[in-house]
């Protein structure tokens, strides 16, 4: 379907001089390549495929079945419910979409995998190929997993269909952050999860809607105080809802004193912010 | 694209007698419909749709734009990079979306939520309607998060580039315990986290697969010893890899029997479970 390797490298937008030009690449082992169709043709993906920053391939077992049939799964020795993934065709794929260099690096995403975090998400853009995955049924035969498998990856603590899901949470995480893929890097870097707190409320116009203001210290135009705003909205929010991403000992000075600012613990609402130019701003759950 | 507001009901497979007809109904509003082509396409979201076990609608906040150009974002107030999504065209698209009953349970989809896991998952499955609001840029004015929404809901602790591949995540997490839309219910009942241990090995056929053989005791045939070598597999690999999900106090009798078992600490493998029939089962990380 969309395969890099039959096509001529795509030309790049220029970049500044000096930025290095990367090329993150995903191959993808699936036994539902269609499902990608619409992630995969829309949005910043499809720009960032169209312009070459990020490469993919889709590789189905089912072409590596040896039976008519195309059978990729079979019973679980020991009974039970469910279908596991036989071995042979997934081996056969793994190894026929890994060709080349340079060598991938293989992720088999599995409910039992090292859960994502931004963290993991930079240690597996800095590999230049992922080779990804995708588990259905009741899963992988676990020698599959032993012989063929790099690393197991978990997005999260709940159960989903299959592999493919999670691979495009995977591509959009490490995709985003390869050089070139958004028109400003910056936004990227101030996000969420980035600085170790809760991104901080965003408004943009009207200045008022349905009898909401926006906080008054935004349309100032004092950049310190708006930045010191934000800080202790993001500070105060991560309090509230995400506690324990404070524990750690390993905070900026600036961190530090926005807390040692903070005079009161975690107020109830997210609104808990020092500065509260609006008396009708809710809490974070209006009755809507 | 896909509305079943305007379709006849769809016919339901039949059921057992006294089994609860249940549909679950998902109303996403978002920038971009069409990445969700592929996914409500195939496989079995694509079953449960034909079968009326869920409902999608989509609907698109351009739509609800005043301007000729369909504006939906604009510039933060306060300054920083990035565009903010406005209120207004969102606010009209989730109020199109939510007419009718039952009222749906609203959730914005956000970095700052409530993390998501299969309890969650579990509580979103009572409400019979969650209308999923898809963010893009650097996010929601704050506004239509207090007025509009019930509850924010991050599916982990990464940032990806909208909230269209985590809406599909939910989706396929609450739809796949929609009564119906698996062939045997019994198969996701057994799956991870749902006894709060990580899966226990699969494997199925050839029994000898490039060297490595499937665990003897499973093919035993002796129900028993195959349910406690499974068992004592799920827990010991909860304990290599995820410890603190055996530290809580709501451990079943047989989950405390199993660990009482392991006379050893984890090892530093996954293959350390108790009954090693194959000396040549390697670690999980094998060399490949």
């Amino acid at each position: 379907m969309l395969s890099s390797q039959a096509k001529a490298p795509a030309k790049r937008r220029a970049r500044p001089a000096g930025a290095t030009l990367k090329t993150m690449r995903f191959d993808l082992v699936t036994l539902f390549p269609d499902i990608f169709g619409g992630f995969l043709s829309e949005a910043l993906m499809a720009k960032a495929l169209a312009r070459g920053v990020i490469q993919v391939t889709l590789t189905n077992p089912r072409d590596f079945a040896p039976d008519r049939h195309r059978t990729c799964d079979d019973r679980p020795y020991g009974g039970g419910p469910g279908m596991v993934l036989k071995p042979e065709p997934l081996a056969l794929a793994i190894e026929a979409a890994g060709t080349g260099l340079p060598r991938p690096w293989r992720i088999c995403l599995t409910p039992s995998g090292t859960r994502l975090d931004q963290a993991k998400v930079r240690e597996l853009l800095a590999r230049e190929r992922l080779l990804i995955i995708c588990g259905r049924y009741e899963g992988f035969d676990q020698r599959l997993i032993d012989l063929l498998a790099d690393e197991e990856i978990s997005i999260g603590d709940y159960v989903v269909n299959g592999g493919e899901v999670p691979a495009m949470v995977l591509m959009e995480a490490v995709a985003r952050l390869t050089p070139g893929f958004m028109g400003r890097t910056l936004s990227a870097e101030e996000e969420s999860h980035q600085a170790g707190l809760l991104e901080y409320p965003h408004y943009t116009r009207p200045p008022s809607f349905r009898g909401l203001d926006v906080p008054g210290i935004l349309l100032s135009g004092h950049h310190q105080a708006v930045a010191e705003w934000r800080l202790a909205a993001a500070v105060a929010k991560t309090l509230d809802r995400r506690p324990e991403m404070l524990a750690s000992d390993e905070l900026t000075p600036a961190l530090r004193a926005a807390l040692a600012a903070l005079s009161r613990p975690a107020a109830p609402g997210a609104a808990a912010v020092p500065a509260r130019p609006s008396p009708k701003q809710p809490g974070r759950k209006a009755a809507g």
